[in-house]
């Protein structure tokens, strides 16, 4: 056990966050997470707006045998907010919201005694997180698996830290993107951050969505094998804003499109139907397998429950140690 | 002081290397570094190749009142590799080689008795520095200022430390890209690094050939300021190898580029006459302020000394605390 701020204000036995991650954090991963000491975030998706996403009712209902939260993409959520009402009646303990201004959603979560986590990728969008009331604030780095953008983990967060202390020092501060580990766990805190936010390690547990297929994919490969790109968004016809991308395995789509993102952007839409076709005919030639640059370091798919307890472990032991480092007061 | 590998390995009393930044790591910058505990590398840039580069006979003979290394752009130096035979007369105590394959100097570098030091910017790229005989492999993060790739720290280094640990335990490992402080130096060191190397602090430091007006343009604003990109290099038609970027500050020269690296490497050269008036006419519009996304974390241009001294204590101080954290057994 790491006692945080983090795991304080929540009454969690680890600073360790499940990402909400659309179509891979449903229930069952969520209530994982959360059994094992850590908090689990069901993955609100787009809010239903784009299509085949998991029920969200059903998996609030699976996540509730512990403490749970729910996440969505927040400009998707703008096109269907009464999702965000429907879920609030679940009773989540957080409300983390991602891409796009949080503020229209504030006080209604607020009300329904939700705590707000505002995921930035920017240091210009901490202080609309600030104004919405965040609780927490997430730095999200590029090395993320999924939707994200440019800034990098190990820079942004001490950046952050910074930032927060200066402006709103009661908020929290988490760190996404990289981490897999205790190692990570552990250099995130000395970064600065409050805990951590894990997407790719537990996208690659017993208890995500994820079709073994795509684990079986990713389990071997290094982290030079994932590309972030908006080139899958513009021929999807996904209207994601231009300031971010999305972080995937490299595969022939992406190979064919290198270096042509504006030419992408200008076919806006219009390939929609060929790239379905391709998936079906290629499949993960063309399908993305969503991972961040940490699959390098997966070898296996375990429970979410051990995934959780050995990270804290890990950490904790390298906390301790301090490294395994001998220091001298000489300077 | 941090007692590490890589202090013992170089009898330095603090795991930290200055890179050797082309046009920027002078002897005098180097000599700070070193005298204040570390490791100055002076920068060998492109070996002479390229033009306008600080002469290295002078910068060595000035980093020499302490322990020095010496550092090549690798792709460049074979193009000059007796600059290579002349820097070693100067006994420097390691050769730091990044980008391309080091394996052509190896034994020079061995038979003068300098250590090689070998950055790689991906995991497929750490068999050649073996190969090579490295004693210490850097492995680069996409943060970092000037030349590099696109693998992120954070997730960068736990692998590179896993595939070290199995296949080749004796070399040293080295973070570089992201670190700024004492934070950064202990979140390396947790995520299995020997010690970090230290591009955009010392780039700003009053040791530094770094412009004033660089400077000035630098401190202030945020980490969302930076780019990487290709495309400078294909306007100025410097023959970079195609996975290799360039990071420096946002103008007005990159905004008007954005998304056309394709189109910028279809002009390749020809545009060089045209970049080079452009750089006269606009100044830091168009010329490139080198640094990385740290720069969001400077507000000042201090000495070396102190940079070097102060983010040693800040390490030893957060590892000491453990982050400041309360642990308890119970798990």
């Amino acid at each position: 056990m790491i006692s945080t701020r983090l795991t304080e204000r929540f009454g969690i036995r680890h600073p360790i966050v499940c990402a909400p991650m659309a179509y891979v954090t449903g229930g069952a991963l969520a209530a994982a997470v959360s059994h094992a000491g850590g908090l689990g975030v069901v993955g609100g998706s787009y809010a239903g707006t784009l299509g085949g996403e998991p029920d969200l009712e059903t998996e609030l209902a699976r996540a509730k045998s512990g403490k749970f939260g729910v996440g969505f993409i927040t400009w998707a959520l703008e096109r269907a907010p009464k999702v965000l009402t429907k879920a609030l009646k679940h009773s989540p303990v957080c409300v983390f919201l991602s891409f796009g201004d949080p503020g229209p959603f504030a006080a209604e979560v607020r009300d329904a005694g939700a705590a707000l986590i505002c995921q930035v990728q920017f240091m210009a969008h901490i202080d609309m997180a600030l104004k919405a009331g965040a609780a927490a604030v997430v730095v999200q780095g590029t090395e993320a698996g999924g939707h994200g953008a440019s800034r990098s983990t190990f820079p942004f967060v001490p950046e952050a830290a910074d930032y927060l202390e200066q402006h709103s020092p009661e908020t929290l501060l988490l760190a996404a993107g990289g981490i897999v580990d205790g190692r990570g766990l552990a250099a995130a805190l000395m970064l600065g951050a409050d805990g951590v936010v894990v997407g790719t390690r537990l996208w690659a547990s017993a208890d995500a969505f994820t079709p073994k297929a795509h684990t079986d994919k990713a389990i071997g490969v290094t982290g030079d094998s994932t590309i972030r790109t908006k080139v899958l968004d513009a021929l999807r016809g996904v209207p994601w804003p231009r300031e971010y991308s999305f972080r995937f395995l490299k595969n022939k789509l992406t190979d064919g499109w290198a270096d042509r993102e504006g030419e992408a952007f200008r076919a806006f839409g219009t390939l929609s139907a060929k790239y379905a076709q391709a998936r079906v005919q290629n499949g993960l030639d063309t399908v993305a397998v969503v991972c961040g640059e940490t699959v390098g370091l997966l070898k296996d798919r375990p429970s979410a429950e051990s995934i959780v307890k050995s990270m804290a472990a890990q950490a904790a032991g390298l906390l301790r140690r301090g490294g395994k480092l001998k220091f001298t007061s000489q300077s």
